[in-house]
């Protein structure tokens, strides 16, 4: 995407993620994606982003190119208790305000910690120290209070790096306040961009982008973005910032989307397989229970994020061994011997076991090979069946070979179990 | 981590991640974690990472920052044949070196897309345009040459975003150029990172903090990093680039750290919970089973995440409603009635049920209230009980007070559960 015209530089922002783990150390800066998909709906667009370590003077350095080219700053971690944490110092030095202890933030730190049953040590004291002319934000979660500066002609926002602490603090203090100053300013008259996603199962990216192709002329005002993932191929549509008719456009692509990939497409917004799965369970009063070999949990596990998901989940067997198959869902060990454990005849017989045994509506099975061992001249890793058994006795079993390392196979196959009973909850033939 | 003696300017390095996907849709910069893992291994330190969209007039601004600061700024992303493809265009603009196109880099693209059957289009033509004064880097994979262009006191990197092109370029041709370079500039006398990495568990980050106090003196060639995640504190040792006195240095703080945190360490490096327990089992040849409510299964998936698990894991049970804890281990219904479903003595039969029915060395268990609802007056969300019953009759219970949301409830309980099962592997008494 180049420059557009709505681009103004007073609706820039700026990340800075802080922390030595996020340049060497295998973790990735995710706070980020969240942050400026929460700007974006105020308008604000985050053109740049950084990382840097717990270093105070690189912290320094890095803050001071922000503030030049940003109004809004929003930093994450560096607020904790250790002698490693300097935020707090950093944005002191780079804006001269100097530290104080704030009441209002040593309260609330104090307050945490006593309801853990604890009293702060040295370094949760530090807590407590915020630049001068900041305002405290609390932390609903954490021991650490963020805090907002407005400095200059920016404003920088410091938060936990803890995303589950971050995330609450952005959305409940830093948004709110934003919104207010943009409306102050009189530049409430912006159009923020608006995204719409859908969530897709079984074909592959670039059929999904065969099948969008020529969707979004070349000067309409919403972007088309695909994002693949071993269980899932998102699309997005996406207005370009402070662009008008950007809302009647993406009703209207939307609507095109839903046409063209429509039964392919499982979810919008936040839905996750297991929720949407859920909400039907819901509507349709079934019960589920599950059978897993390969997946060892994974499908339990998903189905049991959902809130609430004990209303249809009655239970759930890891049956490993072949004995387990027999002992707890009654597969016959001849059944085993003939076929082997990783066959379509028992995928049935696990499903048809943990449904019976239950009493639930239906059940769900898998049985596979997920690698790195375990595989035989027929049998490759990445083999999986999936299989289905319904109280009325209705019975689907798939088979399905996925590419992949161990754990990409057990999210694939548990994708395919959930995608087997969602279409059954729907009435639909398996395709 | 504070400014290290040894933390030189000279090698200091920077990544500039471009791409506008990276900065709103989801999806974050894995390759700077790759690209800083391998320069640290030649002792070039990535202290600053950029991340910009496909805006020209944007990526001119911080290749301007990243040039004063870092000695080495490997950029990805932005080589391709579209219009938004702008890094040759922005790295021409901030350095003054006009493009031409060069032949090698021209007929390196034209014979890859030959190999697919096709001639080059006018967007892929650009692909032939290098910065005058640049070196040409092939690409094995795709048809985007990258290029290295040594500029006043800095060399830039190109490469491309795709990270099955970026890594072997990276490997095969950018590091040993930049190897050359530092062994003809005197300074291969370097001594590259390395860092050691403890996983503890038990122990909140404060007191993990405590425990450390004083370990690294001011002037030490090691750096202490303490991270903590809902499940663990991992503490690292990471010796400062180019200090020749840090591996014993390394070595001996090492001990001191298992020293001081003795038993709350359960691995180190790789080592997962998981992994850890895995390897015990085989030691020790004991083989488990498990029985799971709050945790839905999590504690199946995490031990079937190690490869050869189905050599000690005999099964699972994950039993949501009360009628599976009574159908599946024999939990008595007058138990679940008189003491709640959540409590240590339904803990106890379902370890024991589990145990028993699987007839295997030892049985783990998991009740609890992970949330949002399904609290009491008398049992808040976050309180779990695990269970442990041996063959030989042992049995223990403990009982936890989780804070966080229904998914960080899940995490704690399983890792407390595999945790419980770790020290009875060691024939530790609980603590």
């Amino acid at each position: 995407m180049a420059s557009t015209p709505g681009h103004s530089s007073r609706r820039t922002a700026e990340t800075i993620a802080v922390g030595s783990e996020l340049l060497v150390g295998g973790r990735s800066d995710s706070n980020s994606l969240f942050i400026a998909e929460e700007l974006s709906k105020l308008g604000l667009d985050v053109r740049f982003k950084s990382i840097v370590g717990d270093d105070e003077s690189d912290m320094v350095a890095v803050l001071k190119t922000a503030v030049k080219r940003a109004r809004v700053v929003v930093m994450t971690g560096g607020l904790g208790p250790t002698v490693d944490d300097c935020t707090r110092e950093a944005v002191s030095k780079a804006t001269g305000c100097r530290l104080a202890r704030r009441r209002d933030a040593f309260e609330m730190m104090q307050t945490r910690i006593a309801q853990w049953g604890r009293t702060p040590n040295k370094g949760q004291l530090r807590q407590g120290l915020i630049p001068a002319g900041g305002i405290v934000l609390p932390n609903p979660v954490g021991s650490a209070p963020g805090f907002i500066l407005p400095w200059r002609r920016s404003t920088i926002v410091a938060l936990p790096g803890v995303p589950r602490e971050m995330e609450p603090m952005l959305v409940e203090s830093v948004l709110p306040y934003l919104k207010d100053q943009l409306r102050r300013s009189g530049r409430t008259a912006y159009h923020p961009r608006t995204r719409l996603v859908f969530h897709t199962y079984g074909l592959p990216e670039a059929d999904v982008d065969a099948k969008l192709r020529g969707l979004v002329p070349k000067r309409s005002p919403v972007e088309l973005g695909l994002l693949a993932s071993p269980i899932t191929v998102l699309v997005s549509l996406t207005t370009k910032p402070g662009v008008a008719a950007g809302a009647q456009a993406l009703r209207r692509l939307a609507d095109e989307v839903r046409g063209r990939l429509g039964r392919w497409i499982y979810g919008e917004g936040d839905d996750t397989m297991e929720s949407v799965v859920g909400r039907l369970c819901v509507e349709k009063r079934k019960t589920v229970a599950v059978a897993e070999s390969c997946t060892g949990g994974l499908i339990g596990h998903r189905l049991t994020q959902v809130p609430g998901s004990s209303a249809y989940l009655d239970r759930g067997v890891i049956c490993y061994s072949n004995k387990s198959k027999t002992e707890l869902l009654g597969v016959p060990s001849e059944l085993i011997d003939r076929h082997g454990a990783v066959s379509a005849e028992v995928a049935l017989a696990m499903a048809q076991g943990i449904c019976e045994r239950s009493g639930v509506s239906v059940g769900i099975s898998v049985t596979g090979i997920a690698g790195p061992g375990g595989a035989t001249p027929n049998k490759p890793v990445g083999l999986v069946f999936a299989g289905l058994h319904a109280a009325d006795g209705q019975s689907i079993a798939k088979e399905f070979r996925f590419h992949g390392d161990r754990t990409v196979v057990k999210q694939r196959a548990s994708q395919a179990a959930l995608n087997l009973l969602r279409e059954w909850l729907l009435g639909r033939q398996s395709s």
